[in-house]
């Protein structure tokens, strides 16, 4: 199995980075891992500690229109180049923690995605550049109150309310580009959404090189790459899981 | 004259925040002001230190079409509620640092604005709350990449670049409801933007709580209110000044 990098609050309220053993145990590190932290001889057990987002990003910059298909199903044509939008670090939740639905909003839709955690500081670098950049892979949902996304145009609103970014479990190192993501409603069976990371219209170092000629990325930003098709809506009380083979899954309830 | 809070990094180069004296000397404060910063015995003298931007946001809230004029000029009506978008922290830069004219745009204008400090934790607040909530005042330049804010739809990359937030120089902490902002270009007298900032449809108090609806502002984050009528392209080589009565001016050049 991958090495499964974590951020942790233990029952003392500490913060720590570090790296999830198989008995669930924590190993801490002294600092995030893309920062050169390395293992300190403290071990955190299983039972007490929580699992938080597992990196604070300055900025999370978002793609839309990343999959063929979720660009048909909107209507729209694949952009000639990647579509970048921001939402606003005080959307992060954790694995598990529950999604917020906005009394604004009749609409809220789950996006299941790929996200990337930025290890290096990216100002205007090349896709090969960009790859040796990308630290690790975690899963993220790109919770979106569709209507107000309709409405106002912009999407900061839309895609911008408190907890509407959950992130993790944690952080894996590599993946398949073959690696299916789905996303599943409560107890279904059936996806929501299925599709493989390589389906993507314009792979992870693509998209980290693009947003480098434009904004400087620093080491722990986050990159969502998209959402493919068969976005849909939540309701109150609905568990989303959102699952990508080689990471494992995300789970949260709207509330 | 007011006072001018302002953050410095010395000869040294150590950071402070800190009071701005007659003498341009400056009092070294222990913290941000707006987190409970006290005076210490420190005195940093002129000509050992530069101005940084006065604080570092975790996020910066923009509001478009916030004046009557200004959304005429765009041929577009007024919303009917506030226009959110997002620019990232890396787009800061301080009074006198350069602006970078980017190579993927034609067309690059000022938008002289009005922006917030935010002293508190706030959600889900109230416009009376909201005014307790403004710590205080500084002057921004909304850059933007015109032919690419209408090219994209989403306004994330136009007005995203590095270097296309200059803010500063200074924060003070109280503003009449009928200061001028003025934007000049190079040494003309006549400037290129004239509005009073009490034009605004929507205030600050009321921008305030409006956006902590939706997401939660934490101290030091950072609002552009919006700018009046009469934008317009600058050229590389050009120098860029906004004036704000009662605050001062934030200048700077293309390159």
């Amino acid at each position: 199995m991958a090495q499964r990098y974590v951020r942790i609050k233990t029952d003392r309220e500490q913060v720590y980075y570090g790296l999830l053993q198989a008995n669930r145990s924590v190993a801490v590190y002294d600092a995030p891992p893309w920062l050169g932290g390395q293992a300190t001889d403290l071990e955190q057990e299983l039972d007490t500690y929580q699992l938080l987002a597992p990196c604070v990003p300055s900025k999370i910059v978002a793609v839309g229109k990343n999959y063929l298909k979720h660009a048909a199903e909107m209507g729209t044509p694949v952009p000639k180049e990647p579509l970048l939008f921001l939402k606003p670090p005080t959307t992060i939740i954790a694995d598990g923690q529950n999604i917020n639905y906005p009394s604004q909003s009749q609409r809220v839709d789950y996006e299941g995605e790929l996200a990337l955690i930025v290890g290096d500081r990216c100002h205007q670098i090349s896709p090969e550049q960009a790859a040796k950049s990308i630290w690790g892979y975690t899963i993220a949902n790109d919770v979106t109150a569709r209507d107000l996304q309709k409405k106002d145009g912009q999407w900061t609103r839309a895609k911008g309310f408190d907890t509407f970014c959950p992130l993790g479990p944690w952080i894996v190192r590599e993946l398949s580009v073959e690696a299916k993501i789905k996303t599943f409603l409560n107890n279904n069976d059936i996806p929501q959404q299925s599709a493989s990371i390589g389906d993507m219209v314009f792979s992870p170092e693509v998209l980290v090189a693009y947003i480098s000629q434009i904004m400087t990325l620093t080491p722990g930003d986050i990159i969502l790459t998209g959402t493919p098709e068969g976005i849909g809506a939540m309701q109150q009380g609905d568990n989303v899981r959102v699952e990508i083979e080689g990471i494992g899954c995300l789970s949260n309830q709207v509330v």
